[in-house]
């Protein structure tokens, strides 16, 4: 599927697409950004004044006709290769250029979902030019209350032209101030509705969020996974210690989420806020494996023991999950964070950890079966308009 | 949380408050549907003619304006009592009305979401008044073609002071067309994401679901729970029977859904459609108790027999799944269900059908854990507007 973005400069579309390039990635769907904005750059170079972007600058318009045409193609080229999505991050303000891209790829027989991002809130449109625009490539070095003036010159001749997303341009999803509205046309199926629900939870209110594991539980000392062990001496400190911790680091409300597990509720059992217990944050379910040492699994299942060593994402304990089984029953966690405004703290483990910092850091779900999560740590991490910072916290017991 | 429905009569009001009704309860949302049009039947008789409705005819206005007092104050009574979730079917297509409504709720502390149903497509508006108006109690004995000349009267006098829902109402969805468009505003949250989600996969298409148990398995034979085993020799003559009835019951393309348990395939195999896998579809899992007879479970964890005869529907099996998680994690097999165009075969297990037959017959969560589904034996479920047909169809091995 083809997610052809629409909108004018500084609507957030660049946000949006790498918002939903993260999310599709995370749920196993080959997903790259296209964006001709970079094209330009690569091509042209940085800088370009607004008076390139006016529509009666016709050398400018056939050269960004070109670029949006070589970005089109590359996506349109990520199907034949392995790719499941391609967003194409440009304008796209105008009828024509939608319907020169919606035949273009249908001729493919590759289906187009417009993405419309629409702002009419002016607190907004500013503080996207101040926080991303005047930060960007395009005006390095130049003096921000200029650059502001010709990126909203820029935005005037887009405006000029803009035609909005009509009804008969068949499916399309509209988000009006970062999801304070959203229209859809024409939207059926599993992926689309995901799509929705996601676009319809955003918002741009930065909070921390910490991870961290359960304290060290008996098991852990037996090396054993899986099971519904208590925590170990060592763990309650870790339990008390992580109050401190929050004592200190959290200021003002914040939720505590845990899995539904003995050792999650009781490393969260002395935080001055009750936890909310999830049963999709509990472990992977390692199946017949549970209780065992991965000695064990070995000896015991050598085969299964090969098979994970071969591919750990896709492998299925017998009558137990993959690591996909798990990213997929962490969607509604997913939703749910993106969608709260106070921090939360997730206390959980070490399958589940790794699937949820995959999703925040943009790595590819392979990583999610290698990625370090150390005991005893809070790994603190604050979503950004494109990206998240990452602190590693660790506590000693 | 108050569901206000918002609409011209014959836009799906009561079609969309009946199913989101079933879909909220079947979640274990307590959910009623208060319905002002019933409570006019009940209280001045069933028919009124259009000239009741108009807004001139103060003495009708009146009249309307007491009954829908009546059936708010009852809805919100709702509340006070067990309710999670009032539904309150009426026009409210002033913002009087609707600003009244929404005071009223608030005072109570309660949240209140508008659900407008708008339909500009005639054929569905005329599909309705015939399918679902002629056959009310409110122009019973009348003659059809008269009837549906009152019933236009009765929509002109609502349209003349119809005001639809603006941006300065709060959190709303439209649904236009049945679906075809859904607009959310200040929408946010996971159980309004459900709506949207449910309400963009309606359809009005009529076909049929065919539901039915695996073969008789081996497990089956020893009494067992849970497991993987294989068919038994007269599970697999039913395997062979099945191909055999759909042969002869199926016209046209259809679906074929399994679980991904043995006994669920093996049954699928011979059919010429190839299944489709859903691990929403497998058996709920039985935790410590996987593998055991009734019997054992009761001599050797009586503490949890007993819990499960106290509570079937909460109980959860130590380390395993309640009826409730089932429910839970069948929601997406239900939106696709919904959203399918042609039949669909529905192979699955004992719990799971329970669980889905209580979504298609409205039946309370309650009665998932008590309903009888036979082995070998297609339950054929066809959806109407305002309900499923059922029938059963037992195949002799």
């Amino acid at each position: 599927m083809l997610l052809m973005l629409v909108g004018l400069p500084a609507r957030g579309k660049t946000f949006i697409g790498r918002k939903l390039a993260r999310y599709l990635s995370w749920l196993g769907y080959r997903t790259r950004v296209f964006n001709v904005g970079s094209y330009r750059r690569e091509r042209l170079g940085s800088y370009q004044p607004h008076s390139f972007f006016s529509p009666d600058n016709l050398r400018g318009e056939e050269a960004r006709r070109r670029l949006a045409e070589l970005a089109l193609e590359d996506a349109l080229g990520w199907f034949s290769g392995v790719g499941d999505v391609a967003i194409y991050d440009a304008t796209n303000t105008t009828r024509e250029r939608r319907d020169f891209v919606r035949h273009r790829a249908e001729r493919e027989g590759i289906k187009v979902l417009c993405i419309e991002t629409i702002c009419d809130d002016e607190a907004i449109i500013e503080q996207n030019i101040r926080e991303t625009k005047l930060t960007s490539p395009d005006y390095l070095g130049i003096d921000p209350e200029q650059a502001v003036r010709d990126f909203r010159a820029r935005i005037d001749h887009y405006a000029r032209v803009y035609e909005p997303v009509g009804e008969d341009e068949g499916a399309y999803i509209k988000v009006v101030n970062v999801g304070r509205q959203v229209v859809t046309h024409r939207l059926q199926g599993y992926l689309p509705g995901r799509l929705v629900f996601f676009l319809m939870n955003l918002h741009i209110v930065p909070r921390p969020l910490w991870l961290t594991r359960h304290g060290e539980s008996l098991y852990n000392l037996e090396g054993r996974i899986g099971g519904d062990a208590e925590l170990s001496p060592r763990g309650e400190r870790y339990a008390q210690a992580l109050t401190g911790w929050m004592h200190d680091h959290a200021t003002g409300e914040y939720g505590v989420w845990t899995s539904t597990l003995r050792r999650a509720a009781q490393t969260a059992r002395h935080l001055p806020v009750p936890a909310v217990a999830w049963r999709a944050l509990d472990e992977i379910d390692a199946g017949v494996c549970d209780g065992m040492t991965y000695e064990q699994v070995r000896e015991e299942l050598p085969q299964e023991f090969e098979a994970r060593q071969r591919d750990k994402l896709r492998f299925r304990y017998p009558r137990g999950e993959s690591y996909e089984d798990v990213i997929q029953r962490l969607e509604p966690v997913i939703i749910e964070l993106e969608r709260q405004q106070n921090p939360v703290l997730v206390v959980t483990h070490r399958a589940v950890l790794r699937a949820l910092y995959a999703y925040f850091m943009d790595r590819p779900p392979e990583d999610c079966t290698r990625l370090d999560i150390p005991l005893h740590t809070v790994l603190e991490l604050t979503p950004r308009a494109y990206g998240c910072e990452e602190k590693l916290h660790p506590i000693a017991v």
